[in-house]
C-alpha cells in the first residue's frame, strides 16, 4: 500500500512528539496576553522562560475526507491562579469539529462560543473524551502535577485560527480557587 | 453552550463503554466467516460463544464537518492460530479516513485496498496511532493477553459498509506463527 506518509504513528509521552512530525514548543515568552495577571506573568518571565507546552502534528493534504491529528502536552504550572494553558483556537474553517481524548495527566478544556456568550469547562484526562463542535473555540489548561497529554482528531481542512483569540482572549478563565478548578468570567478578576 | 448532546464523555475501560452511549457485542457466533478455520470455529462454538468484541459509539449528525467516535474493545483469544478480530470494514462514504489511537493492550491493524493488491499490518497499542486513509477496508486484531481497547475517530458522514467484507473476507489474515504475530496470504492456508 503505497502512500506518501507512514500510515502507523509512536508517540514519545516524555517529549511530547510524534516520533518523526514536527514539534512546537511554546515557552513562557510566547504566550504574551494569554494569562490574566499580567504583573504575576512578568514576575515569573523574570525568573526563567519556561517550556509551556508542546504540540506535534501529523497533518495530510486538506482533502475532503481526510483527517490530522495532533498531540498536545502541557507542563504543569500556573501564572498566579491561573494554570498553565495552551493559547487555543477557532478552526479556520468555522463547521469543522475535534476529538480530544485525553492520554496522561489531569486537566480540562474551556469552550467557547463565538460571541463568548456561551461556555463549558469539560474535563481532560486518561479514560475521557471531548467532543468541540464547529465554531467553538478551545484551549487546554494543565490543573494536574504532572504533564497533560492528549490527541486532537480533526478534519484535515480545519485550519488554524489564533488571531481571534489574541484579539479578544476567552472571556472565561480556568483558575484555582479555594484549592480546586474553577472557571470564572475575566471581568470578575477586574472587581 | 446549548447542544443536543453532552460534549464531555467517560469510557469506563472495563466494559468498553462510552458511558451512556449504545455498546454493540459480538460474541463468536456474530461472526460465521470471518475466520479462516472452520473446523476450528466450529469447535468453539461447541463449547460457548464468547464476547469477542465490543463497540460503543459517539455519534453525532452526519453534517459536513462533524466527527464521531467510537471505543472498541477485543477480548483476548484465538480461533486456531488466528486472533480474536473485528469483521473490519469500508466507509459507505469511501473517502472518509479514520484515525485510531491504541489505549490498552496490544494488537494490530490490518489494512487492504478494495482490490486487495496492496495490504498493510501496523501496531495498535498504547502510544500508537493508525492513520487509514480513505478507501482501505479495515480490521483489528487483538495479539496479546489482555483486551485491546483503543478510539477510532472518523467524519460524521463516514458510514460503515460491513457488506463487502463478508462477501470475499479480507485477503490476508493475521496469526501466530512461530509464536509471534504474522500476515500472510489467506490463499497460502488451503496450500
Amino acid at each position: 500500500m503505497e502512500f506518501s506518509f507512514p500510515l502507523a504513528t509512536h508517540f514519545d509521552p516524555v517529549t511530547g512528539t510524534i516520533e518523526g512530525y514536527p514539534l512546537t514548543a511554546r515557552r513562557l515568552s510566547d504566550l504574551q496576553g494569554s494569562f490574566a495577571d499580567e504583573q504575576a506573568y512578568q514576575r515569573a518571565l523574570g525568573m526563567g522562560d519556561p517550556l509551556v507546552y508542546t504540540v506535534s502534528g501529523f497533518e495530510v493534504p486538506a482533502e475532503e475526507g481526510q483527517l490530522s491529528y495532533a498531540l498536545g502536552l502541557i507542563m504543569p504550572g500556573k501564572i498566579g491562579q491561573e494554570y498553565y494553558l495552551t493559547k487555543g483556537h477557532f478552526h479556520a474553517w468555522r463547521p469543522a469539529a475535534e476529538v480530544y481524548i485525553g492520554l496522561a495527566g489531569e486537566g480540562f478544556m474551556l469552550l467557547e462560543s463565538e460571541d463568548g456568550s456561551q461556555n463549558q469547562m469539560l474535563p481532560l484526562r486518561p479514560h475521557h473524551a471531548v467532543y468541540v463542535p464547529g465554531h467553538i473555540a478551545h484551549r487546554t489548561v494543565n490543573t494536574g502535577s504532572v504533564p497533560l497529554t492528549y490527541v486532537g482528531v480533526y478534519p484535515a481542512q480545519a485550519g488554524h485560527d489564533y488571531d481571534a483569540i489574541a484579539r479578544k482572549n476567552f472571556r472565561h478563565v480556568i483558575l484555582e480557587l479555594d484549592g480546586k478548578p474553577s472557571m470564572i468570567e475575566r471581568s470578575e478578576l477586574l472587581r
